[in-house]
């Protein structure tokens, strides 16, 4: 970390400041110039504050060199992170489908399309049993009974499930869920983050819509700092001025994320479009950019899905951008999961 | 609501569409011209689902006239909601100041701060005992005994309190807070918003840092949705491209607002700045585009502060601040509270 | 279009709108609800003015359903434009590498990198020679005589030039250049694109940082309503939240504008990396996207470069990606031009 | 300037990179620390190239401490501009209203608004004779003629005008324009700005869209570094996520203008809103904040207009807000110009 002092700042002040950063076990590197005098810090900043910092009165400007996160960083842990859920592989090297319905609606549902997922070569099943819905007069979700239709299909197709958290305080209900997710719009809830560190689960976090790649490995800091090391991270399009798709996917954060971080990613093109027709491109170009993964929305009747029908694949559908993936994946010299 | 047919949409199709919508309440106005057929949906639309709606085969694209929040929007509700609590009025006509640090951070703070803002002209104090920090390093909050030091303070300047809550878990330790805020991050924890719903406080909502005002008024239609009719809307600054400041204050959502909704709008020009020298600009620029009220950072120390210490004002400068601000409210003819 | 009436409009006032489009040849579809009229237009609604229709006192909200333009979009063309220069051919079923360094700075520079990229499989040569630079202070290019070397260069290695145009009253000195580049800060400089309307020349036209897709394709319209059917759309990445990369290469824009539009879509990932590391990645994901093309910054010595050093391949890291870009066009079933 | 080195650096590149930077007359502070070794560059080093900086193999980060602007600079400059134009002087201290319609019309237009605005208080006329549109198709302005009628309008009523150029070639075209206009699209058109830097006319540079402050700074830096030094700032709105506005105004773009530079800065709520009913709320907000002034549309029958009807004031909307402007500058203790 930079501190930058102003001109004015005084002999006593800047000793002040450097003793203070001193007693934090940081080692100062002192650089004066005519106009401008520079303090390097050199320790672990990871745990400073730079606003904090910044009120000091002879302070101008704090820059960081190094990232605020340390467990989530790829410098303290080169090799890549592959979590391992019922034996199939996530991370570096494998690629990974996960695919159902955004709403658990019915048995019969469930067990249509795991079995034809399934079938297709999807890894993991997901659907969701507790949904965050922008109105509250929109479908809720099934709840514990979605929970309990998951775990049947589960039961009778062997497909781990995925499904996704609302509040810290149903981790009981979830014990019996393979990956848990955590929506775009909980990235920052982090009383939620921080109970996720103490569980023994894969955590599938997904990128809010307008949070940064350091936000987001941020909050990934939060679930391993408390001892979690299983976390898939999940790009899903960001909110930007372009209106005429529902997200932009955000290409670039895959090689972003991959450089900065040993944790595997994996992309969800069914929220970043939110059209069916817009799926197979992106989800090509997410495997191309090096994604370790695919979340892909599927229902057995998208007309008549609860939710976000427009962009579910139907049955066949899916089983085709499947086919076009196998060959992808081969390709890529990656081992389909 | 407006349907836009495909060209090629069979008359069977196009009569069991219509059929359906009848079975929903609606009335359908049926257009149909050379190479358009639209179909007009009247009624109560505020309950169906835009999306659902678009996987039908044969539609091409909907579109919204009305709102989809109806307890939130002025159509519904022409007249001002003003919250009253403790005697203190929040809404059209009146001005009210909430002020106070980010974190609660011990009992001398809290009994100096609130002395000296109440002095100045607060009307309520703010604190954060629970506070929601992008770094896991960082502060996170007393706790409960930040709730605990926030009563003492109110007890012993009379000045009713505001405060942060993090999950719907902890309303009962929240049971003698006067106005509970929700967080920008929480603006979209619908199990939270659902719950404090239910409850019989003012609810001070957040604007997301990337949310809509149409996402806003949805969440305050959750609240409302739930029988709480005292919400309370914050402006606080959103995500953009601009880098050298925090946030953008957006000055248009608080006229957007106050004519889309009939509930009281305030802003919090603190978040939006991240420093303390543009505070005043943006506080004097809300009251002149029809705020009701102001929230702002202050602390007895900011250079110890152990949280935003670089957009807390001192003492001393929120008094002069108020000095200003009380004239203003004067020339715009309201009542500061 | 559809123009949604106020409910108090006067009957005399609906009737006199009514004859007003009927006068502009458009049929109007009638439809009388409970609370809301609507008028369906139909027609060549392209030419209208949505603004001007909104200031109509009876006139409560305007939307399109058809897209703005014409000569742009696939519904009026629906077959694929493709683009040949020198015999090279850009759009549908083929892929087109533009290689050359940001500037053009010396005889030797330009040969060697002419012969080099050539020789790696590129099929233009490209190079500025006026260069927009945000800074007065930057280097701002070697004009005429940037020109002259460009050609020299293309007489050397028989490799087409594509270079930047800054303004109209260039054109005389661009006559030789085979493709004439519209740079993003330019993309809404009309009477530029009027001019090239009306030249008998291949446009590349890039999208600017914070531009939608639709006014890309306005911006297109221009040139083809001028008579100039040789358009080349290029996506060069957005302007969003995200700092830690230059651009956000919006991925997405692929297959939209194949969708809603004829003209062949290349994609400059130098740009929106602003890193030399990022390119491939973006490269791939950009041809497994269904671009029709690449525009990627190569330099000699990219540390002595003028311009954009940081972000310009050498001459062996551009044969490398040539040779995975080889792999990957022969999978998709494309022709390297 | 401050540039981080990698930490394999090797002692004769340092050497050699260190002697580079003292060739351009820089003096350099050397850092060394167990990780990282940071050299301090103190000078002129706005006329630095980070970019190429940052092509050195040894070099991993740079960072500017000075703006990359000089004769924009406050620093430099400390004292407020105002520029004085027959007689009325835009800058602190005083305040100019600038209205007119979007486009020039007629005679009798250009007549009616001039003598209307002018008795409502506004100090300059304004009106577009060559018009930047989005699409082909729409009315693209009177040209020659419009600046004909501008000048009858000035003659008939003293007021100075203000009207948009759109390339460098129209120079001679604007002999006789007061205040020659740059809009937002063509805010980096930078052949146009060097030209504008060796005129002697008052220009009106518009905020870009999607363009930093820093950027826009930058862009008045062209036009400085040319010699001209009345260059007035207008804030306009930016582009951002949210839709339910045409554009957001940027209120804070006006305290960080006026403190990181000494030109007036003035705000066009018009543009920015989109709307009528929402330009008074932003032009209170505008003043309140600091802004020197106001540019703002009006038209005698903007049902009628050509271009922005939507936005534009009619004459008595107009007079009206002037009323209200006025008290509000009295209360601010400016001077109406």
């Amino acid at each position: 970390m930079i501190v930058i002092l102003k001109q004015n700042a005084g002999q006593t002040q800047v000793q002040q400041l450097i003793k203070d950063f001193e007693a934090q076990d940081l080692t100062i590197h002192f650089s004066q110039g005519a106009n401008t005098t520079i303090l390097g810090l050199v320790g672990d900043t990871a745990h400073l504050d730079m606003e904090k910092i910044l009120t000091n009165d002879i302070v101008r400007d704090v820059r960081r060199i190094s990232e605020p996160y340390k467990a989530a960083s790829r410098s303290f842990h080169p090799q890549d992170t592959i979590v391992e859920v019922s034996g199939v592989k996530i991370g570096e090297g494998t690629f990974t489908v996960i695919a159902g319905p955004c709403s658990v609606e019915s048995q019969q549902q469930m067990e249509t399309v795991a079995a034809s997922v399934k079938a297709s070569g999807a890894a993991f099943l997901r659907g969701g049993a507790f949904k965050p819905r922008t109105s509250p007069y929109s479908f809720q979700g099934l709840e514990d009974e979605g929970i309990r239709l998951l775990l049947a299909a589960k039961k009778a197709t062997g497909l781990p499930i995925v499904t996704e958290i609302m509040s810290e305080t149903q981790l009981d209900e979830f014990a019996d869920v393979d990956v848990i997710q955590v929506g775009a719009r909980n990235m920052q809830n982090f009383r939620l983050l921080k109970e996720l560190g103490h569980c023994d689960k894969p955590i599938l976090l997904k990128r809010g819509l307008a949070n940064t790649i350091e936000e987001l490995l941020m909050s990934a800091e939060y679930i391993l700092a408390g001892g979690n090391e299983k976390v898939i991270l999940c790009e899903r399009g960001i909110r930007t001025f372009e209106t005429c798709i529902r997200n932009n996917l955000d290409i670039s954060a895959i090689p972003v994320l991959k450089k900065q971080s040993h944790l595997p990613v994996i992309v969800d093109p069914s929220h970043a479009a939110g059209n069916t027709w817009l799926i197979e491109p992106l989800a090509r170009a997410a495997l191309a950019a090096g994604a370790d993964g695919l979340m892909i929305e599927v229902h057995n009747n998208p007309k008549a899905a609860l939710c976000d029908g427009a962009q579910s694949l139907d049955l066949p559908q899916f089983a085709a951008i499947m086919d076009d993936i196998k060959k992808r994946v081969a390709f890529e010299g990656k081992q389909l999961q």
